[in-house]
């Protein structure tokens, strides 16, 4: 069952480490079939080094298991809800990489200061709010879905395709799991020179035509980036 | 005598050298077998890449080489006495990697202000107090021992399996061998996180209800994380 | 057509990732022929895993496609300019590299502050002004590259040979392809110890007799670096 | 002509590169024959993969090559005069290294304030003056090398074996060459340490009872870590 996109949800867990976001078990990405309401995880806790394709875990959109041996990513109810609000996204990864989970415990927005982050992101990369009460003793990783979501209240998720939350770690998303991981890979990149970029002059500024010009070479109607398609 | 652990022993070593925190003989890992009695510790000063399993050396809790022909690693007296205060612990690691041994250089407790420290440490990573002339004059690595044992009055050292010896590096402790050199990496990377954190932003906050909820999902009667044992 | 150049091109492209510059497609180098008038250039947003030495594409000095398949680099139009501007250059190499990049969108030009910067680059690595409306909405690439030959107004280009466009990255030449990466790899080195000792000493100098020295030893007819050629 | 000690030399150059402290020919090891009087080193410019052990150039004290096809490394009169002043050394590493460069550049002594720096310098590793108009075009090599001897005024060189050559970089020495190469990769682990530490706090301070322990423990009479010998 979903075969196909149980290699692709694989192999994309596995590009996390090949790019340095993930040690030990400290990531996870997923993938969904919109048309069949299934979404593929990698499963909780298994190491990297042993995980096969088959071990990844299909579960419907309510987070039940529908094939598996293994329990799925205690972030599955996370994956869920994002899948549920932001309907053009066809793949979700979560990762605590260095720098854009240090940005998360500074509880600080990405700023967008460069092309860099322009080519992928069109606003700040957004940190959410802290968690109350009622939703960490509660439903948790549902309810950190809920304040990613309510974090984009107004902002095109499509154009700013990652989220800090805040004392936790990025997520992001992408039109499939391969999109999905590019777009992490670029978040932490994003998140080291920014770091640097402040460190050298907390003063900074960008120059917001820029923020447009870069964003729409890559996106939109007019994008010029790349090959003809 | 006792194959199995010092094989064990030895890979947690070479383990400390994979994940890039040892350099040169920087650093140490053995593992007690308590119902013997006996530690299994790496010899003072051997380079990676010629040692061999066998050339672990055991000891006896007061010190006394029990078997091998090589001495044991100069700081064998923290060892046994973080094994004789931390009854439930099975294995210490000591490093001088990068990050942590910068926070000991700096004499700051490392705060716990993300869930991925609040996955494997409770509490703030503790320094310790400045040794005194009698301390370091004396008996000085029995006495490092007792400075940690010291710092951890009153907290659990099985909800905080690391400390910061100040001005030296960390030391971390586990289940077994393993385990304390698993906790060594977190260490390692939890430091540099949150020197770029409060680089980022010097005076950020953590919320505390995610201490307690990351903590427990991973830990106590009531954990979910990972597969069902 | 032009096979020898295709060659060094693109070896000199896959240069920036074995130095550690360049993640997915986020640079592009190019040379020229100056006897035929021929740029020799990467083509756009392809992977540098799966390109060929036959993928370069050759454009002329106004940018047409005079042989290759692919689109050539989106930022052709601003190595065009340089080449133009800058007689001597045979090689343009930009990048995203990290700390050059973090400089770029600091806003700062990188100062000549130790002798690795000069025995390379006479002066500070300068940073272009911001650009303005008109230059950004209409021929932008074509214009990145006149606000970089205006940054070097009174300035030798031979003698600094790189620059930084605010809130983009580094652009580096020399005198071939090989040559510019090797000052796109300096840069970015420079760059690092440059952010690196101003954190430690934010009133640091350098002493100017240095600059001389080292660029003179390297560098015009008394060089005594290296072999005799 | 000294086969055993070219084949030395040409090693611990090689060394200087998988320690990552060398890009390019930014580097270069030398190491004396006290009977014979005679200094192998690296030639200049030449790089580290095509370098081969009978390339390495042999010279007397006074410079004069004695052997070899090649020029020597531009800084050997540097290396010559470490050789006349400081008696006890056998081996003499030159480097860009990334943060031990930063803290030349920065013109900063790396203050003491940890065992991993106790354990090989007994002092900070000092940074030298800046150099006079006379000194730098006069023999400048000769000259740097007589700046750090000045440094050194009242200090044991075999005790603290390294010093940072202000807003260039640093130069360290051992009993052979590879001992110099071992003590340039602790000036630049120590560098970077330090570098992270003073950020996280800048006003921290050393126990200097460690201090005279970690040196001692080491080093002297009294030394205990390692193996017997």
């Amino acid at each position: 069952m979903l075969e196909d996109l149980k290699e692709k949800v694989f192999r994309a867990n596995l590009d996390l480490v090949k790019h340095g976001l993930v040690i030990f078990t400290w990531g996870n990405v997923s993938a969904i079939d919109r048309e069949k309401g299934l979404v593929v995880i990698k499963p909780s806790g298994v190491s990297y080094d042993e995980m096969k394709a088959s071990d990844m875990v299909v579960v419907d959109l309510d987070g039940n298991v529908v094939e598996g041996d293994l329990r799925p990513s205690s972030d599955t109810p996370t994956h869920l809800i994002l899948y549920k609000a932001f309907k053009e996204i066809g793949g979700v990864v979560h990762t605590h990489s260095t720098y854009a989970t240090a940005w998360a415990q500074a509880g600080c927005d990405i700023p967008n200061i460069g092309t860099t982050h322009a080519d992928y992101f069109h606003e700040a990369i957004p940190c959410t709010a802290d968690m109350t009460e009622e939703e960490v003793k509660g439903e948790y990783e549902l309810e950190t879905g809920n304040v990613i979501v309510k974090r984009f209240e107004g902002m095109n998720p499509v154009h700013t395709p990652g989220v800090l939350v805040k004392n936790h770690g990025p997520f992001s998303w992408g039109k499939d799991a391969h999109d999905a991981v590019h777009n992490a890979v670029v978040m932490e990149q994003v998140a080291k020179m920014a770091s640097i970029a402040y460190a050298v002059n907390p003063h900074l500024t960008m120059n917001p035509l820029l923020v447009e010009k870069h964003f729409s070479r890559k996106h939109g109607p007019n994008a010029y980036y790349g090959q003809k398609k």
